[in-house]
């Protein structure tokens, strides 16, 4: 057929597909640098060309970049989210971002987010504004970075019934423990140094206090067990107090210390509940999270039917959260070309949550105590006497205080086997009212055993 | 609101999908099983129930177990699926399974397959017929069992660049192999006793061949490269030629020997092309895939944007297969129910197939010689003339024969930096015409290196 042959139209192009970029930080240069330099396979695995119409910015001045055209950038997100048929936000924090995607969904356009904040605490009116205005609302890159993990959770297994989740899923977290384990060095040595290194932000809050972990476990929990977990519904406890004794500790017990998110079903006498919860905890060193290195992710999924799974890869960063925004993307947009839409909130189960103090948790538990005949005694008499047994304990004479009226001291590690959370925080009442116990150095929880 | 309240009739309930089961073996009972006891939440998380209409099978005397009432058993599969909305077959072979699930995507439905071998050799027809009359096409289970790995190489990495696939895919090489590195086993004894526990078929040839991983290979290379690659176009080897001294000899170097399905993008000087391949491989024992053990798979992906990525699980077994297989249905379903069609084939990148002859690789090779001086220099004379060199090579004097007239022998094993296919093709021509070289006890490739 001749090139010229009139009278055969070409085959009709779909219209290119809008989208708008919310943000032009680390990971949004590299959105646009991937949808710059892999434009040609794009639309053919979508079936259309994506053009970017505008990227959002606060700071127009500001150079983000050969792929971010100055006449690209705006400060009018409001205006750019209603002409899109793609935003990908990735500007994160609550508001503006919780506006403008619901505004985006209102005029039509689907959403692909990396916010978990904003998923965690308000992920309820997203969902549903995709329903009522039948767009679609992808969120990858909220969880693991580049880690498959959302698609696998509710397209992958959604035949399936998943138990338990647990995870190494904050990287900066997973790096201070890391270099804590291997140099010896304090928590706040260790984050000053990631920080340099740029693997903890210059505010590392919402990273070592697990809120970042929470988020996300209440994402997963959300997604797991087809009820809504919000971001208060998750327990948390953060690092900051995770001491080198702790890590030494562990070492001596065969165990490594790691930030875990733990989403799980728990079934006693009062049926099927879930529990989702973010702490630092001892796993044995056999066990695969245990050798998750520097600011890696690693995530465990427990299902009936697929036995265990693990998921492994980089879980931050700019190009590996570009991939999963891509990722989504790309679903988002076959959605456009073809005709459908994507999963919906599944929240048919509503299990409700199990209070902290009904899980029963193995501890580990570190005292200072007068050194005298009958401490022990009467440290195991209190543990037991709440129903906790004791699987291992370890004890260690403090250097003798200079002054002659000083007293001797002791420290004392002891593993514990699993008791109810309860028990273990009045055995801690117990502790902090008799003269005995000098102080609580730690409470840590074992996990994987 | 009562219950009898007149006027307000209950909202509509899409009608119960038609499930046809084609096969009723260990995977089909599985799938069957969880259809039954996950009714409910399977029909809240499609939106309409899933009822199983028929399940063909060949024997209809031999019991299926409680979930295949002998009234739902039926001969005539043909009919069978041209009344069904989905049809989930996991009868294996190429006929009739290709004949029946052409014809039930003709009379529109969606089909779920676990069928590999059938998938590698015709999976064009089968996407051409889900393209041409609108249904989907999902075969998570087909590549690794319960490990999510279709549904993240074609959808969460849709937007990233997939550079290489390294993969443990075959879970019975995988346990003869664990065996022999454990026991010192010989093949034949390993593959015996994994026959024994059922980690083996009786007929174990598709497994220890390499097919069933070749199979997957080309699975995996036509949905990571946007091309066609058939099983035809995979290299394959099995391990029925690795012997206790191969393993032993790896253990020495810190290596471990793993059957690896291998599939990746190959840029030289004849611009870019694809390589898929499946070979007995010596991995460094600290390599991720090299502590893989017994029956499990485990999966390397590396993507330009989203770096390294594993994924890890049971890739083979009743129940784990049918999770990864009712999660595709809940996909298929969905997509019944809200309206959209699932992805289609990716072909447009066309990559071509390099010649396993260009690719360079680095070798291990054991040689059976003459034990007198000069032999060494000629081996490493002819590999060097080759253009291939030496990393190290390992000399050991074999017991000296009875006979007096018998010559001395001694075995030598070399590890080769890498080379040329074609290169250690042409070496090992001249070893074989040599009377230096009285065998070849083995080639196998060195990788993750």
């Amino acid at each position: 057929m001749s090139l010229t042959s009139p009278g055969t139209p070409p085959p009709p192009q779909p219209p290119a597909l809008r989208v708008a970029v919310l943000g032009a930080g680390t990971v949004g240069t590299e959105v646009l640098r991937l949808i710059a330099q892999q434009r040609g396979d794009l639309a053919h695995r979508i079936g259309a060309d994506l053009e970017v119409v505008g990227i959002a910015v606060r700071d127009l001045t500001r150079d983000r970049g050969e792929h971010a055209g100055a006449e690209l950038l705006t400060e009018d997100a409001s205006e750019l989210v209603r002409t899109a048929d793609l935003v990908i936000e990735v500007m994160g924090g609550i508001e503006p971002a919780r506006s403008l995607l619901l505004d985006a969904m209102a005029h039509g356009a689907s959403v692909v987010t990396a916010n978990k904040a904003l998923l965690a605490q308000d992920g309820a009116s997203l969902y549903e504004a995709a329903d009522i205005h039948g767009v679609d609302l992808y969120f990858e890159a909220a969880v693991a970075g580049a880690i498959p993990l959302v698609r696998p959770v509710r397209e992958s297994l959604a035949g399936d019934r998943i138990q338990r989740v647990l995870g190494i899923v904050n990287g900066t977290t997973n790096y201070v423990l890391d270099a804590m384990t291997r140099t010896g060095a304090s928590f706040d040595a260790a984050l000053a140094s990631a920080q340099e290194l740029g693997f903890a932000e210059a505010d590392p809050t919402a990273d070592v206090q697990g809120h970042d972990a929470a988020a996300k476990a209440s994402i997963l929990a959300s997604l797991a067990f087809h009820s809504r977990v919000r971001l208060s519904d998750v327990h948390c406890e953060g690092i900051t107090e995770v001491s080198p004794l702790d890590i030494a500790a562990a070492a001596r017990m065969g165990r490594t210390i790691k930030l875990l998110s733990i989403v799980e079903r728990v079934q006693d006498d009062l049926g099927e509940r879930i529990s989702a919860r973010v702490y630092p905890a001892l796993l044995p060193d056999e066990h695969p999270l245990a050798s998750v290195s520097e600011a890696y992710n690693a995530v465990f999924i427990e299902a009936d039917a697929a036995g265990s799974l693990m998921f492994y890869g980089q879980g931050a960063g700019g190009a590996p959260t570009a991939s999963a925004i891509l990722g989504d993307v790309v679903s988002a947009a076959r959605q456009r070309v073809r005709g459908g839409v994507g999963p919906r909130e599944s929240r048919y189960a509503e299990l409700e949550q199990v209070p902290l103090d009904d899980l029963r948790n193995a501890f580990y538990v570190s005292l200072t105590v007068q050194d005298r005949p009958g401490v022990l005694a009467e440290i195991a008499g209190t543990l037991s006497g709440n129903g906790i047994s004791i699987s291992t304990i370890h004890q260690e004479l403090l250097e003798k205080p200079e002054g002659e009226g000083e007293q001797a001291l002791a420290h004392i590690g002891i593993s514990t086997h699993r008791a109810l959370e309860s028990a273990m925080t009045a055995s801690l009442d117990l502790f902090s009212s008799t003269s005995t116990v000098l102080s609580i150095d730690s409470v840590l929880r074992i996990e994987g055993v």
